[in-house]
């Protein structure tokens, strides 16, 4: 059953003793809103811990709360549209007993007896700090660095197309509860590791320019990894370079794993749509974000890939 | 004399036949304040054109308005802390005529007859809205743009530690007004041309590490705009690398000049102040962003650079 913000406020104050579950792989507005609801829940005098598959990456552990003791009775889980996305383990113990779901992804599931989404919310935290207000609960600057931290990384930093004058307001409003703004906008956005930074420099300089320049391909390989320092789980932002070239509506990042196996990233503009070339070689993902596999040999891929991405250009 | 923003309204109420400077080199809030401040005129009746010493770089092309022709009478800077940031030509033009300067540099040198500043303001097109406000005059969507623009682009994408509560609502209402800011977010910020893409590479590849790895420093020579194909008007982003690596306290970003000199661009973390060590040389700016004059010397520059930095690390 769907319900408002007045009736998951009307839940969350009728129940004790709240496990809030985040999804796995973790980002800023998943824990941001977990550890920001957490805090609201024990502002109103309850008990309530965050569970997460994954460890917390270090650049979230300010966030975090210790585990209170009591046992479990209600289960809230938060920015997760689809229970796959608790991570294994997690995802068996909870997967029908979750009671509520807060959540701003059209395509949630609606897999919890409760479902509070709202597909307009460009973070999870906006629909957090709905709740606050509803519940009449203070926000704290701790609170407030939680739902900021929500609200500016999944905008990448109030840059993307799902911001809305509603997001500029209550960044405005967490702001004035004491949010360190600049601080977890430098964390997030303003910071690479010396490794990352090593492997960023590699990575460019393997640009290449396809299809009329209208297709731009790095490619980072295990020699590059050695090289700089980093690893794959560095690897992330890398995706984001080829595409940021002036003409580029299609932008590839090929990696080499551990094995010796490539894995590609693509990023697309409108009308390309990533998710349809990586389908092809079974991959898949979102219009302008998709990845698949690749086998061992670099130039056929790269050559299949090319061939596949010239049909949709 | 200073004056207020009601002040600064009732002087362009006032007057008609407006000539409204933007500093060299220009930016997307001088460019953006500048053009949103000419369309707000001309909404009121009055006649009013931008002036800029250098041509205006593609990305903000769409801001420019065509010229009218008429007598001009009133001038106005927009966004100009100092007559000399007028580049020269139209320095000697106007530097003794500025009737009103609209800015928020603390460090503005009042050179004009009236000056309207408010340092706690992030971009200049803060100070712009709030005219329209006072002058009752509506913010279409072509003046949205314009100062969704300014407030984008000096925030780095409301990134920095500038950003106020106000500068989030002010974005709030410049969306509700029709500003793209997705699409304004994207060019200005997801958009590398060709040429400074190679640049950057060759940026990247120069940075060396000092005063234990606190202090990066990039070196940008003519040989690199050559090579890149660039040139010196799309070396601001440059600016903002060395100080992104982890550790980093202070980003230094040199360039050399057609004439064979060179520039420092200084980025900080607080409590490193960049405006004092760049006063040491000559020049200025703000706590965290500033620039100054070297000599034609590179070895020398830099190692009286990194002694001042030194001394403030």
């Amino acid at each position: 059953m769907t319900v408002d913000i007045a009736g998951a406020a009307a839940f969350l104050a009728a129940h004790d003793n709240y496990i809030i579950l985040c999804h796995e792989r973790p980002d800023g507005d998943t824990l941001g809103s977990g550890y920001g609801l957490c805090r609201i829940l024990r502002a109103m005098g309850k008990k309530a811990n965050v569970r997460c598959k994954n460890e917390i990456p270090e650049k979230f552990v300010s966030l975090i709360l210790e585990d209170q003791a009591f046992e479990e009775q209600t289960v809230v889980a938060v920015d997760i549209a689809d229970p796959s996305l608790m991570g294994a383990g997690i995802r068996e113990q909870y997967e029908n007993r979750v009671d509520l779901c807060i959540d701003h992804h059209a395509s949630n599931r609606c897999f919890s007896r409760l479902s509070c989404i709202d597909g307009t919310a460009a973070a999870a935290a906006e629909l957090i700090i709905a709740l606050a207000h509803e519940l009449n609960v203070p926000i704290t600057k701790e609170i407030a660095d939680c739902l900021f931290t929500g609200l500016t990384t999944d905008t990448g930093c109030f840059r993307y197309a799902n911001v809305t004058p509603r997001t500029h307001r209550l960044a405005a409003e967490m702001i004035e509860c004491g949010a360190d703004a600049a601080g977890i906008n430098t964390r997030q956005f303003e910071t690479k590791t010396k490794t990352y930074a090593a492997l960023e420099r590699l990575a460019l300089e393997s640009m290449e320019f396809f299809l009329n320049e209208r297709c731009a391909v790095i490619t980072v390989t295990q020699e590059m990894f050695e090289k700089s320092g980093s690893n794959e789980s560095e690897c992330d932002a890398i995706a984001s370079l080829p595409r940021q070239v002036e003409g580029v509506k299609v932008g590839v990042t090929i990696r080499q794993r551990t094995d010796g196996s490539y894995k590609a990233s693509v990023r697309t503009y409108d009308p390309v749509d990533a998710s349809l070339i990586c389908s092809r070689f079974g991959g898949g993902g979102h219009k302008n974000a998709a990845g698949c596999q690749l086998g061992n040999d670099l130039a056929q891929a790269k050559a299949a890939l090319l061939a596949a991405i010239g049909e949709q250009l």
